[in-house]
């Protein structure tokens, strides 16, 4: 399949990453006592090539879509709720929608192959591929057309946002079960490690999800390429995320990784672009069985283990001000120089 | 010692809780999908009494004292950085001011008990027990009116601010070692597994500071009640944090607890008053050895797991969001009927 992603260049930089290094240990506080969030201070700074990362106009990108292998019960839910969602994001009463109004940050909703029609509304972008995907134990889920639009699809969307940070999220009933499959392929892993109960099924559903996806594996074993394994397991809303993360990753815009499905995305990028990692943050760790190992793969630590499983980008939203709170304090915080604070004491460390 | 602390009465309440239940489950999202959250809502209802929780003018407390004990080198900063460190708050250039600050949180700073003079001002009250704790490998660090003493101040700050929350944290070189006295003393666990570097101590300090405590707390064999461990061991910042937290269980206010120190104060009002709990949501587990036994031992679940070690409240105003956040989701989402969206369905999930 031809399609060449943008071009993302490795953040590598040591004269800057010690200068945000000295930046960073002259607050006022112990060497690393800020754990973590030294870490996002510094990835911020290598990401924007400077000593002084700023935030600006962060925003929330809902990709959505619809899944033909959502007909063969694999999730807890019926189709038709990505589209009720979808409503229920623009009028504000989803949990990404709660949660972008409570954080200032302004929410667009993608529908990438949502069924059914909408019109195009502020907050609204519609250009579905399709009407959700193919059935994908009957064949591809899209074709290589298909994916390349959706691709596209995601950098297009980025490039008509402002601003230099994303929170991104996805909704589409059977959206688990294409991450399961593409965390599987991607990673190596079982794919029954890799399949969990999404949206609530029971032990019945669970297995029955794990057969039907067993059978989707076996006839897709010739999809080796990253595009050929996104183009046989995956979603239009997922493929125009790992699209939406390639172009932002281009920009040197930061990413927020919500969870299972976004993470899922990432991995197709990644294997397309690795230096994608350095523009991603990653938000939480969720109860999905497969994240962990999805996260593993790509060797991210996750700000928040919640036990969170909703998606949308919700998880994203929660660790935002994780990533606000970081910047602040690099750009807030007092040098014990300028504070007149008496540095360590080694005579007393070591009396 | 005599001293009675305030009432707090245990929140159990089947049917209220039984209603919370309902009103969670039937938010615009799987069954349990915003995980660790839901349990903050319900806590949050329960400790209010209400199915619609509120947050009132939120408040940070920074209580401060200074250490006899870090005369004896546990620490790897002097002593001078405490009272530093109060006007470093003051001027807004500390992690907590900058914290404070970006979430909108009004910040006081007590003075507990800290060396030299200054006067009171805006976000500074001036009520020092002492200039210091004593000695505590001489002897007690306060005696047992100076111990009711700082209870009483905590409880009279608590009054003196408005809202029904507040974040909680602390200052003062050379607490870590009190806390790791009051955190063996309370959890039963070898004192060697509840001390740690504290502000950055090397091998050589961390070994002397072992030395050091485990000699006071062969000194202070005797000390067997809650207060008279708090007298042995404490220090005054940290006991005024006991009598705030009792007295803001008391007044259903709810508490976020930051990270080994406000900790360690709270296993002192937890063993006068186990129902405290019920107001407290735990920030944070830092990355201070004795941190992790002391949540254990209270059978608290941390929000974050970010290696901070700061102190000062920083842990638990970048919790904050999370906590504003439960409460945000639980009054602005949709539910399924208000919303139109489809139930779980049965024989899709089990077909």
């Amino acid at each position: 399949m031809d399609w060449t992603p943008p071009a993302v260049a490795p953040r590598a930089d040591a004269a800057l990453t010690a200068r945000l290094r000295q930046r960073i240990d002259h607050l006022t506080k112990p060497l690393g006592a800020l754990g973590q969030l030294e870490a996002l201070m510094l990835q911020a700074g290598l990401l924007q090539g400077r000593v002084d990362p700023r935030l600006d106009a962060p925003q929330v990108l809902v990709f959505a879509a619809d899944h033909g292998l959502a007909a063969r019960g694999v999730s807890a839910y019926p189709s038709d709720v990505t589209a009720q969602m979808v409503e229920n994001f623009l009028a504000g009463g989803a949990a990404i929608s709660v949660l972008a109004r409570l954080h200032g940050l302004p929410l667009t909703v993608v529908d990438a192959g949502v069924r059914g029609t909408r019109a195009a509304r502020p907050g609204l972008i519609v250009r579905p591929v399709a009407p959700g995907t193919a059935d994908t134990s009957l064949g591809p889920a899209m074709s290589r057309a298909q994916c390349v639009q959706a691709l596209e699809l995601g950098r297009e969307v980025v490039r008509s946002v402002p601003g230099n940070a994303l929170v991104l999220g996805e909704m589409g009933i059977g959206n688990t079960s294409a991450a399961a499959l593409l965390t599987a392929h991607f990673t190596g892993a079982p794919l029954a490690a890799c399949v969990g109960r999404g949206t609530g099924l029971d032990d019945a559903g669970l297995a029955r999800k794990l057969e039907v996806l067993a059978q989707v594996v076996q006839r897709h074993a010739g999809a080796t390429t990253p595009l050929e394994a996104l183009a046989a397991f995956g979603g239009f809303e997922i493929a125009a995320l790992a699209g939406a993360m390639l172009q932002a990753a281009h920009e040197r815009r930061l990413i927020v990784v919500d969870g299972f499905i976004v993470t899922a995305a990432l991995l197709v990028a990644h294997a397309l672009q690795p230096a994608v990692l350095d523009a991603c943050m990653f938000a939480h760790c969720s109860d999905e069985a497969g994240h962990a190992l999805a996260l593993a793969h790509l060797g991210a630590r996750p700000l928040l283990a919640l036990d969170l499983r909703l998606g949308e980008g919700s998880g994203a939203a929660l660790a935002w001000p994780l990533v606000v709170g970081a910047v602040a304090l690099l750009d807030g915080m007092a040098s014990f120089d300028s504070a007149g604070i008496s540095g360590r004491d080694a005579s007393a460390a070591t009396a």
